[in-house]
C-alpha cells in the first residue's frame, strides 16, 4: 500500500474504483460528495485534455481518470501542502503519465497554461462569499470553502480563456443560492450554461448542490435534468449515488 | 349561470374555487396547468396591487383574487376578443370591483400604467422563440405561445418600470430550456431572481416548467425549492397539485 508515503496525520482512503487510493489529512480537508457527483456529471471523451481548477488533493482528476477515457488530466492547486499530497496520490496510483499536478494560482491560470488548450475544465470552487457560512479556523479549509484566494469571476474568466472555443466544456459544482449569479456570469464570460442538475438530499427537500455544464461560445439553450436525490427516506444512499461511489461494484 | 353571456363556440368552465367560472373558447386558447401553478406560486399580501401581463381570458387575476388577500388585480391583454372574454368572466363572477381588464400592448405597459405602481406583477408569457416548437395555425394560439407580439426583454423591461423599487415582486412561469437566459435578463433589468421551483411531470423526469420569483432591486441570493411533481407513478395528480386545482376541497 506504499503507506510509507504517508506523513503524520495523513491517511490513505480507498476510492472504491480500480483499486485507487487518495491521501488525505482530516485536519486539513477531505473530499466530500460534491467531488464524487461532479466526477460523474462531467463528460470527458477519448482524447480530451482536462484541467481541474483548485484540485486540492487531486480527487477530481483521479476520479475522472478512473471513470472516463480522457487523454490527460491536469490539476491546478495553490496550496503547496495540498499539491504535494495530490502528487503523492498520483504516484501511489501509478498515474504520473495521465495526471499532472501544477502548483499555481487560479487567477493566473490562463498565463500558466496555453489559451484554448483544454477541452474540459472542471472545478469545485469555494462556495461561500463574504459573511456567508462560518469561516473555519483552519486556513486550508477556509481557502477551500470561502472565496479568499479566488472568486467566481476569476474561475470563469480564466476558464473562458483556456477552453477550446465552440466546443470546450466547463463543469462546476456549486450551491443553489448562487444560481442566478452563476448563470448570469457564465453567460457574460461566454461560457453558456447548457446542462444543469440540482442535487436534493431527499426528494421533498430543497437542493443543496447544483451541477452545471457550460460550453464556451455555446448557444443559449439549457437542459435541466431530473433531480438527483442523495438519500432514500430511510437515510441510505439512493441506487444512483451508490453507483457513483462504486459501492455496488465489488459484489 | 348567466350562460346567455356565452358566444358561439364558448363554454363556461368551473374553476373549483369559490364557485367561480371562466369563459373559454377551445378554438382559441384554454388555460393550462401553468396558470394554476403560477397562481399558487405567487405570493400576494393584503393591500397589494397586482398586474398580470398578457392575461388572456383573465385566468390568473381570477385565481389570484380567489386564493390571495390582494387589494386589486389588473389584467393587460392585447387581443380584443380575449380581453372581452376576460371582462365577461369578471362580470360573471361579480368581481368588477376587484379585477380590471385593460386592452393594451405589453411593450407599452409602463406608459399605460404609472411607474412603480404595482406591488406584484405576474405573467405567463409566450414561451417559444423563433423556430422553437410548432407555430399553431390559429393566430390567438400563436400569439399566446410564441414571441410574436412581445418577447422576454419587453416583459422584463416594462415590469421593472412598473414595480415598486426595493419590494415589488415579479412572478413568471416559463420553460426550463430558457432558464439561463431568463436569469441573466432578470438580473440585467434589475429584477433579481429570489425564488425558483422546477416542475417535473414525474419525479424521475426532466422539468417542463419553471416558476420564478424576482424582486426589483433585490440582492443576489436565490432560494431553490423542492421539486414540484405533477403526477404520481400511476398517472394521477399528486396531492399537492390536486390541492392547487381545488380538487379535494369540495368533500
Amino acid at each position: 500500500m506504499m503507506s510509507n508515503n504517508l506523513r503524520p496525520g495523513e491517511r490513505l482512503d480507498d476510492l472504491q474504483i480500480r483499486g485507487y487510493g487518495i491521501i488525505q489529512d482530516p485536519a486539513r480537508f477531505c473530499f466530500g460528495i460534491d467531488a464524487v457527483l461532479l466526477s460523474s456529471f462531467a463528460k470527458v471523451k477519448a482524447g480530451e485534455r482536462v484541467l481541474d481548477l483548485g484540485t486540492g488533493t487531486g480527487i477530481i482528476p483521479i476520479l475522472l481518470e478512473a471513470k472516463t477515457p480522457g487523454e490527460h488530466f491536469t490539476g491546478l492547486e495553490i496550496q503547496p501542502e495540498s499539491a504535494d499530497m495530490a502528487r503523492r496520490s498520483v504516484a501511489h496510483n501509478h498515474l504520473q503519465d495521465k495526471i499532472e499536478i501544477v502548483e499555481g494560482d487560479i487567477r493566473e491560470a490562463a498565463r500558466i497554461f496555453e489559451p484554448a488548450f483544454f477541452d474540459v475544465i472542471t472545478t469545485n470552487p469555494p462556495y461561500m462569499i463574504g459573511q456567508h457560512g462560518l469561516v473555519s479556523s483552519s486556513d486550508a479549509k477556509r481557502i477551500a470553502r470561502h472565496e479568499v484566494l479566488c472568486d467566481l469571476d476569476d474561475v470563469l474568466r480564466e476558464s473562458a480563456r483556456m477552453l477550446h472555443p465552440g466546443k470546450g466544456r466547463f463543469y462546476m459544482v456549486h450551491r443553489p443560492f448562487r444560481l442566478a449569479e452563476i448563470m448570469s456570469k457564465m453567460s457574460s464570460y461566454g461560457i453558456e450554461p447548457k446542462r444543469m442538475r440540482l442535487v436534493h438530499p431527499y426528494v421533498d427537500k430543497e437542493p443543496n448542490m447544483v451541477l452545471l455544464e457550460g460550453m464556451r461560445g455555446g448557444k443559449p439553450r439549457i437542459t435541466v435534468e431530473a433531480p438527483l436525490i442523495v438519500y432514500e427516506k430511510d437515510g441510505s444512499y439512493t441506487r444512483e449515488v451508490r453507483e457513483m461511489y462504486g459501492l455496488d461494484a465489488e459484489k
